[in-house]
């Protein structure tokens, strides 16, 4: 048996038709959904998912705002960029691209955001949200893409068992509260592994869907994997690669030609969760436009 | 063998003495500690336990309030009265006793309280701080009292497998989320399972340490536990027996009497994770005054 793929672009496509009936309402209002995206400094990976994201919504037709800014660029200037932003009526989502330079206190930065225009999910305020169940905040744009991807594409979670590895705040933490919940497309048994788990193996062998997002380069492997088993990878670095025009490919977290021959359904790096992160944020904006516009 | 009690009281008494000490520091600043209890109605339970807590409280010396009102306390007058203890100077924790009653919007009060002086850890921003890993708001009680007895019993939870039974927001869900984090006296490998989950015993036969937390009395059987793993019993009802004065006995989640036959440890319902509890809220109200003190 050869795994089925499972096609982040084609779901995205699909929530893309979604977002875009909703913001034809909005706009009877005269609202059209605005983000602003902060960078600072000129990692290339990051000032790709910062076009990316511009891209998005500019196809959407969303406002957007891009703000690149110095590596050295102040934590004062960057709060007070943030205050301006949370003031400004065109702009309903803030995201802070991380990670930021040393010289800033990431937390210090997020709370700064009002939790109202925290697309990202990053907030304190928000993260208890998530993990308490109250659905007024935001989620997180990785989790949340993995969530509707899975249930957009028949693996509904509810009643499997979970394996996550790695621990992150962006992806692995985020998606355990949520996957735990007594929800529709929640209600699974989740099991979280790191760099402190003594087999992983063991663990990972015994998950009805297994989400990779430790960011280590093909690290699971095929005999990681039941049979038949859903497989999820968050991961994706780039490596040199002199035979391709970009000079580098995207490598995931699993060894993907190993795995497809052992798992039931996996994901694609680039092609997988990728593509849904970046609309799940779209989603988030158009989410943020809209309460806003009730709260009016 | 015959499983080794983990004595809730002992660990307790000795958490205590710390507080003393530190008390006495504060006192040196004309600083005593205080704490408000609120609670609506007059459930017999939750008038022990608001009892119990204020018992804490004058044992230590430390100053508190039990404000017991009306079931039919309206939601503004309470949200009026959270008001003024956050802004009471003398006041340095407020809790209010759940379950409040069906007209009362659980969320919004929590939310109401200053998250500087939420002892008990359910406001949403303390919730996302726990998530994330920053150690600058509240841990919840309970949790907190179940990570430091197992450290302070030589069952460090670093490296283990903890399955967690039950996703409350009060124990099951913050416990994992402090368990799984990569920090001493925690860092376990975590899996929660709930009424979604297929097959408990196959799970919970596998963990080193069991939490079981699902308000089910004695829901777990010896069947269900690895033969030397440490058992922690969250649960406590109150089942009628009139051979005792008090005319009931108080029920843990776990078949105390066939559990102990097998498992290496456990804690006994009463005097395991009870009295951690209420020495952890006596613990967060002392920090509480502690960081106030550093603001002015």
């Amino acid at each position: 048996m050869v795994a089925q793929i499972i096609d982040g672009n084609i779901v995205a496509n699909d929530i893309r038709k979604d977002i875009r009936l909703k913001m034809a309402e909005l706009r009877l209002d005269g609202v059209t959904p605005g983000l602003a995206v902060i960078m600072l400094g000129d990692d290339p990976g990051s000032a790709s998912y910062v076009r990316m994201k511009g891209k998005a919504c500019t196809e959407l037709g969303m406002y957007s705002q891009t703000l690149r800014l110095p590596s050295d660029y102040s934590e004062a200037s960057l709060l007070h960029l943030i205050d301006e932003l949370n003031a400004n009526k065109k702009i309903h989502g803030i995201l802070v691209q991380m990670p930021l330079p040393r010289h800033i206190d990431t937390q210090k930065v997020l709370v700064r955001i009002n939790p109202n225009k925290d697309v990202d999910g990053f907030h304190p305020i928000n993260v208890g949200k998530l993990l308490i169940g109250d659905r007024s905040g935001f989620l997180p744009c990785t989790p949340l893409g993995i969530q509707i991807l899975l249930s957009r594409t028949g693996h509904r979670p509810d009643g499997k068992h979970v394996v996550i590895l790695g621990r992150s705040n962006i992806v692995g933490k985020p998606l355990a509260a949520m996957l735990m919940q007594k929800e529709e497309g929640a209600n699974a048994t989740v099991t979280v592994c790191h760099t402190g788990t003594k087999d992983i193996g063991a663990i990972s062998r015994q998950a009805d869907i297994l989400v990779a997002a430790m960011g280590s380069p093909e690290f699971v492997k095929a005999d990681m994997v039941r049979e038949g088993a859903v497989v999820i990878d968050v991961g994706g670095v780039r490596v040199p690669d002199k035979s391709v025009p970009k000079g580098y490919r995207l490598v995931g977290d699993v060894d993907y030609e190993a795995v497809r021959q052992k798992a039931g359904a996996v994901t694609p790096v680039p092609g997988g969760v990728g593509p849904m992160t970046i609309v799940m944020l779209m989603q988030n904006t158009l989410l943020a436009a809209e309460r806003m516009q009730n709260l009016d």
